[in-house]
C-alpha cells in the first residue's frame, strides 16, 4: 500500500519504489491517536505539549502551526507560548523552568532558530530531560550514545521508523551517513551501529576525501547535508536504499524551478539505481512531526507510570 | 626521543616506528605535576581523587593501586574507599552522594566491574557529572557527542593524546575503529569524526561483514575488540597507523606464552606494514592512567574557577 512503483519493468530496467512518509506518518498518527485515548482512560491524564516560539521567523511559524495542529488532531493538548523577539534569555529560561514544574505539561519544545543573541544551548540545557521531547538535551544524547535511548530527536527517529516499517534489513549492511550534524547525522550514525540495528556505519562530512567511493559501497545512504541534488545516480550502488533528509529551496533562474523544494539527492537519477527511495517533500519530513507526537506520548506515559516501560522504539 | 625504530632500512623494507605510551605518559605526568603545583599555589586547593573499590577482584586491586600511586607521584590527594563485596547498592550510592557533596573531593572514580548483583549504571548515574573523571556519566557522553566535551573517558582520551603528540594527521583520513564499546570504540569514533579531528570514521563490530576490506582502506586503525592478535599484517594498508587498545592474556599451551599480555593486533606482522604502531603492553595502557590524572586536574580547576576554561584537549 505504501510502496508506489514509479514505473514498470523493462527487461533489466527497474525503477525504485518510493517511500511515502506521508502515508506512513498518517498511519503512525492514527496509532498514536488510539494510544492517547487509552492514556486518557487508563491514567486519567491528557498528554500535553508546550510549544515555545520566540520571534516571528516565518518558516518557524509554519513549523509550529503544523506541530500544534497535529497535536490537536490526535488529542494531545498543545499549549502555545508565543514570545516577542525582544524576549531576554533570562525570561525564556524562566518560562522553561515554570513549564518544567507544571505536572500537566509532559513535553516542552522550543522552536529553533532562536533570534540572534539568544543561546539555543542554554535553552536546551534548561529543559528538564524528562520533558525534552526533541531529544536535544545532552543527557538524552548521552543515553542514546550509551545504548539506553529515551528521547531521540525526531528526524533520526523518523528515519529509523521508515527503515523498520519498510522492513529494510540493516544488520551487517554498510550504511553511509552524509552529514555529522547533532540533529540528524550524528545520532543516526550512532544508533544504526548499535546492537538493535547492527549496521556498519561510516559518517562522511565536508572534510571527507573521495566521498563517492564511500557512497558507492553503501547498501543504505542517508543524506543530511543540506546541499540540493548532491547525491547523483552515478554515485549509488545498484539497489541501494536512499533516505533523503535534506530540504532545500532551489535558487534557480527558471521560474518553474525557483523556490521549489528539493532534497540532497537527485531524485530522478537516483530512482533508476535505488531499490527504495524517499522523495522530498513527502518523505522524511512528515515523519518528523509524527515522531514528536510519539515522544510526547512517551513522555506523558513515563511521567505517569510507576512501572518502567520500554522506550518508544 | 619517543619514537623507536624497530630496525634499519633494507631497500623497500622498513618497519614501523613504535609509539611509547610509557614514555609519553611519563612526560604528561610530569607536566601535570607542575600543573598540580600551580593549582595549589594559585587556587590554594589540593586536587583530590576519591577511588572506590568494592570487593576483592585481584585485577581491580592492581588497577586501583596503580591509580592511587600515580596520584601520589604527581601531588594529587587520593582518598581510598575500600568496601567489602557485601556492600549494598544503597550503601554505595550513599557514599557516592557524600563524596558529591565534599568540596575538597574533585574527582570520583568507582572501579568496575562491581560485584555481581550491583548496578554499574546506577553507580555512574549517581556520580555528580562535574566529578565524573571517568567520563562515563551519560551527561558527559552527551556533551562529547554534541561537540562540547568536558570529561572524556580516559582510554579514548589517551588515544587522542597519542595521535596529537605523535603528530598523526587525522583530517580527511580514513579511520576504522574496531569495536563499539561505550568505553572505547563509541566515544573514539564520535570524537575522531568531529571538527577538531575531521576524520572519516567507520565503526566495525561483530556483525560487520567483510571486515578486512574496511581495515584495508584505513589510514588509521584503532583496535578495541578484546581478541588476541585479531588484526593481522595482511589486513593493513601499507604505512597505516595502528593503535592497539586490546589487553588480552594469552591462553596458550606453550608455557613461554601462557598468561603473556598481548593486544588485538598481531604486533610483529603489523610492524612490517604499519608506519606507526602501539605495543601491548606499554602503548595505550599507561596513557589511560595519565588521562585520569588529567581529568582530575581539570575537575579541580573547573570546580574552583569562576572563569570558564577550555576543556582538557
Amino acid at each position: 500500500m505504501m510502496i508506489t512503483q514509479l514505473g514498470s519493468i523493462f527487461g533489466e530496467f527497474q525503477v525504485a519504489s518510493i517511500i511515502s512518509g506521508k502515508e506512513l506518518s498518517q498511519q503512525i498518527l492514527s496509532e498514536l491517536q488510539s494510544e492517547v485515548f487509552t492514556i486518557k482512560k487508563e491514567l486519567n491524564i491528557s498528554p500535553c505539549l508546550a510549544v515555545i516560539l520566540v520571534g516571528d521567523d516565518p518558516a518557524s511559524r509554519v513549523y509550529v502551526a503544523n506541530k500544534r495542529r497535529t497535536c490537536e488532531e490526535i488529542g494531545i493538548i498543545s499549549k502555545a507560548y508565543d514570545l516577542p523577539a525582544s524576549t531576554s534569555m533570562k525570561e525564556l529560561l524562566k518560562i522553561i523552568h515554570e513549564l518544567n514544574n507544571l505536572t500537566d505539561v509532559h513535553g516542552i519544545l522550543c522552536q529553533f532558530p532562536l533570534p540572534s543573541g539568544m543561546s539555543e544551548q542554554q535553552a536546551v540545557m534548561g529543559i528538564d530531560p524528562a520533558k525534552d521531547v526533541d531529544g536535544l538535551h545532552p543527557l538524552n544524547v548521552g543515553l542514546l550514545a550509551t545504548g539506553q535511548p529515551k528521547f531521540v530527536s525526531c528526524t533520526p527517529l523518523g528515519v529509523l521508523e521508515i527503515l523498520k516499517r519498510y522492513k529494510v534489513e540493516t544488520a551487517g549492511k554498510q550504511v553511509v551517513v552524509l552529514g555529522r550534524s547533532n540533529l540528524v547525522g550524528r545520532p543516526l550514525s550512532i544508533l544504526l551501529s548499535q546492537k538493535e540495528w547492527d549496521a556498519t556505519v561510516t559518517i562522511c562530512h565536508s572534510k571527507t576525501r573521495d566521498l563517492e567511493s564511500h557512497v558507492q559501497r553503501a547498501d543504505i545512504v542517508i543524506a543530511a547535508i543540506g546541499q540540493p541534488n548532491f547525491v547523483t545516480g552515478e554515485m549509488l550502488k545498484k539497489n541501494a536504499v536512499v533516505i533523503d533528509v535534506g530540504i532545500n529551496r532551489l535558487a534557480s533562474s527558471d521560474p518553474n524551478k525557483k523556490g521549489k523544494l528539493c532534497g540532497d539527492v537527485d531524485f530522478e537519477a537516483a530512482s533508476d539505481k535505488a531499490r527504495l527511495i524517499t522523495p522530498v517533500p513527502g518523505g522524511v519530513g512528515p515523519m518528523t512531526i509524527a515522531m514528536l507526537m510519539k515522544n510526547t506520548v512517551l513522555a506523558a506515559r513515563l511521567q505517569n507510570c510507576s512501572q518502567p516501560i520500554k522506550n518508544g522504539f
